[in-house]
């Protein structure tokens, strides 16, 4: 695969076949480990890794427009897929270049699957220091990839300081345990239940970004929010796209025109507000994708650039970007995912089409931090021109 | 019970034994024996009954309040009182008075429970003359009650005629073969499945409104369907105020403050979205309430008036009136259905919480008929002052 | 006019009268000296009036639907009757027994039409005392009714102290200066321009409720704000009904179908998108408007009670429902004023036919305080069971 | 002027300047001869036209651009250069090379300016043929242009045939009369107003595309619609731009915060629910201005592609992709129209603000054809594959 054609169109081929039993599976709510074997065998997990250990060296517009068609297939799928380019991207973000390429090559080498200990809603794992390790200990509510991540990227709080320690350690570990409660009405096959660290040692060296125990913070360590965001938008989208595709393929096969109350139709490509409702929601997911497709350009072209380059402003007017994009695909998914019952008909309902699952999916992931506060970032940046404040976690 | 707040009262209490395992039972997907029985003990079935018989001799008014706060607890047997109401009422339809008294006096006293085959969007059963007795053969896709009813509303048309002929019959006989297969996303214990006839005989004598074979037509017959999209739009109702019932009590009890990117917040309560949004959905609900009851007031003076004083007019204009009140609780609702994650946050989506309940209840059964074909009734109307053309049916 | 139904069919007659050139009168936009004459002549004025001076009587239940109706017909006209209605009951909310006697004498006897200069946004009118008299000293920025006025409703805080005091004074003496100049895009012909007051001298004894100098608060004296706020519900309301009639008369009479791009139509009427449009706006209005009605008979029985009676729960339980009704009617009425141009076609643009005013006198005097502040009120009730705080003003 | 930004800085100097007395214009109501000369002197005007005659040689997908900030100050200004750039494009839809030549040197040598006498929903302009020369006469009813144009497109069909005849005639001659009747309550400067053809007469040879008085049809010829349908999309968003552009300048200089009901905020940039209110206005607009820059993209591409190359297909979708933009602006721009007065607030609507200008500008052009066809356009291409069929208007 060299062109970013040839990506996607793996991505097309690999959702084509989750998207098979995605409702079957989403009902057995099964460890989707076949579905990660997929994703490696595929390539696409090596998509951002480098060439020359027979990774992608593809960029991040790529990736986000191969998140959004796996997404398509298999909302869950297309989450864990994103995910596991952030956390292989952590390295960038914060770490030293010998430890982004020992990572970089660690992982594309063998083809692992990253998952992820770093909730913003739980307080910090605690480090404590012992001689040339770090000690990570706590609990974190949800963790996506868990069970079926070969890295975990640990996040925590040195005691007795306010310095956060990234690390990656391999998910097989006895300190690691994932409990496998994650049981929600939707992204049901991604694996983010709670976990817990029991002292798990990283040494010093391998503590992300610090030098002889020091870290020299750059604005492109808090592009990991936007990044994210980004991911979660694509995955969103996907899900959206993949509602109106079933949907379209559901009324030509099995709607039949309304026999009441109006003109004799023949069929249901005759109904008017069929045909009106699904130039309605065709043209709003047009326009979140746009809009999407722009951002990724946007942020894709920071990522790639050299590090030291990126200045606040920068970060904070892509991540106000990201904002906006997050919210048209939320609400027109969620509208989509709602509507296109009304376009299939009753029969539609039926469990065994699976057709809820579009928005279970969006709803369910869609609330990992409140939109009303998206709209609240682009309303300060338009009427103020104040930037998201970076942290380590917004 | 004598007055309306009576009855009122019985169905909160009712709903409230309902609520409190809806999520599990709506998981377990069992029939609802125990649920209709809940529905005899209370009483609530007998409503429309008549007082010398035991029944409570209420109006239509109050049987649709009384479905709505069912539904509250429960939409699931919500729908099924409201069409046990529906069915009941049948024979006043289009029975003759001496039928009317038989079917209300056998129901009331022995407090039955009604189902129905009659689904518009299926062929109807073919009836053939036996001697005395007309013999009911065919199959229904849907209908509501199936197993959990004691009496089935039965429609065929008379082969060699258009005539349409209702009879009601004892639910447990040989020739009505419920099939258990009703498994779809929402109103999951409303037994809908289809159910197959085979020579089910019924006296002439009880052909209802039939004399001498023959049919006198009012225009009170065709009460029927808008009788029917009154009982779905007080459900529909019922539904929705269950889920912002529901969410409150969640926000109220478990939803926190978000931590960043705004003003320092103590509680969810603090939280300006929230209120907001709260405040937004809680007033469409209460107009689409106050529309309901205006309506329902309407239809329930025309119900009750002499059958043969109705006029075309006046039914159309009743029509017209609950094809709006539809609109805009199945508008509401699915808002209401779909925003409430919002105000509760990420939490709120595990499935324990079976929030998604109610979208998932309000999108099944508000496909019955689409929902464009009740704006156009109205929009005919409002324009051209013209009335829904009755039939048997729509 | 002894019956409701009287009364409002008096206000379908000068809404009719009204209706004829209110586009031309909006674009003139000169002083309303015969609308107000209008309003003398057909009675509506002393609707509320005590029967023994010539009044209606009537409850304002009544007063409210008339507001609307009139509205109907001209928007800036029913705002003028609805302040009017409310000034006029000024007494009854803070005056004494004896004060109320004279006031609804006086007017209801000469048939005197109500402004006020009673401003919640300016600081208030300071009034020094000067023996026996009290004098009012200030500027207030809005001030409908102004000019066309006879009374006018004063209200300021007492000099070195924090007590409200108001009076009713004759609109045409030299202490009252009317600067005509209003000149906003809606609502162009209710006077609301701006007013000094010069030194107007009242006596201590028309100090509304004050005795011995001294005012003793109820909590009915706070029902000005839910009162007010429900008189312009109704006449927004009254608005978006004026809207939807008029697009649906210019529809029937002048909007052709469409000749490209579908099925071949002979008329407007046939126009799926039509219909569609049409029935959804009319449900959404009927659903506003049974909304308003309902709280409108609630704050009516609140209002004609004994005013000891009225309970701060109950005060702030009517003001809610009354922030909800009035969200639902904004949202609607803005909808219709829009889209209504979508269902009568380019053509309907043309000055000449005004279609824009019902948007722009909806729009303007929506603005009055933020809607988004009622939804938080209604929010805060949903959530928290809290009351909207009343304050002189809110 | 050689790069894209060159005539994007170009036209945003001439929105600075328009916007300054837009509002004053656009009540004077006069004819804006002032204007469209700055549209000469700027430049703007021979933007399409061939370097060699001095030119700029751009593309449509610039011009789209130039159309936009040019509306973005003055929508109706907007929507005269963008009619320009179609009727200047005219000779390249259906002339001959040589016709081509002609045209686009006289117009970029002496910077005329373009209007035109092709409305789709009058009867056409009958054509007679007299030896060498067609006779057009007729009459059309909106004729974009007219007093302010120097050269005039025409269309008609030849007597006895089928065949529609486009030629460009000096607007200023005694055959065509301007009835200056276009008195509408938006985009009041575009002289829209209705045309007399009188006996104007036309050289054969001027015959556009008719060689030996015969035509040969490409597909090329019938990307009349889709250009204009994007032309007008790009000063919708202008129009929809300068109306936030303009609320997000007022709110910052004059709202104050609500000082009644919530926390006691400083500022109206720490009211939550207007930053929340233009973060969703924000976010719409840029959603709807990606997907209407990637559909200028798609078109300018068509546009500049050699005329045989078209296939009905690449017309057809890259149509119904401007009929998705087009719903999105006009959606968008039309929500931003209304909304902003919430965010501005009460005193933003007073008249010399005229914030009221660019919802009627919106919603005046918007009604050119029904967007409800355009959503079934889109809808019949996602659910069917269908293409709009092109005629000679739509």
């Amino acid at each position: 695969m060299t062109t970013t054609e040839d990506w996607i169109r793996t991505a097309r081929e690999v959702a084509a076949k989750l998207a098979v039993d995605a409702v079957e599976r989403d009902r057995a709510n099964e460890t989707p480990y076949q579905e990660v074997q997929l994703l490696k065998d595929s390539g696409l997990v090596t998509l951002l890794g480098p060439v020359e250990h027979g990774g992608g060296g593809q960029t991040w517009e790529t990736a986000y427009r191969v998140i959004r068609e796996v997404a398509r297939g298999d909302g869950s799928i297309g989450q864990l897929l994103g995910y596991h380019y952030l956390w292989a991207w952590a390295a960038r973000l914060v770490a030293t270049d010998e430890q982004i390429a020992v990572v970089e090559e660690l992982y594309t080498r063998d083809k692992l699957f990253f998952g992820g200990a770093v909730n913003p809603r739980d307080s910090d794992l605690t480090i404590t220091e012992d001689g040339d390790e770090l000690v990570y200990r706590g609990h974190k509510s949800f963790s996506t990839g868990s069970k079926v991540s070969d890295l975990t990227v640990l996040e925590g709080v040195l005691e007795g300081t306010g310095d956060h320690v990234f690390a990656i350690v391999p998910s097989k570990q006895e300190g690691i345990v994932f409990h496998d409660d994650w049981d929600n009405i939707g992204q049901r096959l991604t694996e983010s239940g709670s976990v817990t660290i029991n002292d798990v040692r990283v040494p010093w060296s391998s503590a992300a970004g610090y030098v002889d125990k020091k870290f020299r913070p750059l604005t492109y360590n808090t592009l990991n929010v936007p990044t994210i965001q980004l991911v979660f938008t694509n995955f969103y989208l996907g899900i959206a796209q993949g509602a109106l595709d079933t949907a379209l393929a559901y009324t030509r096969d099995n709607t039949r025109a309304w026999p009441y109350g109006g003109d004799n139709k023949e069929s249901a490509g005759e109904e008017w507000y069929i045909l009106d409702g699904y130039g309605d929601l065709q043209a709003k997911l047009w326009a979140a994708e746009a809009l999407t497709d722009k951002v990724g350009a946007e942020i894709s072209q920071v990522l790639h650039a050299p590090r030291e380059e990126l200045t606040p402003e920068a970060r904070g007017e892509v991540a106000v970007r990201i904002a906006a994009a997050k919210q048209r695909v939320i609400d027109t998914g969620l509208e989509i995912g709602t509507r296109i019952f009304e376009l299939t008909g009753a029969r539609a309902s039926a469990t065994k089409y699976g057709l809820d699952l579009f928005w279970r999916n969006l709803r369910t992931h869609s609330l990992h931090d409140p939109v009303a506060y998206k709209r609240r970032e682009v309303g300060a940046y338009a009427l103020l021109g104040q930037l998201p404040e970076p942290t380590w976690y917004t």
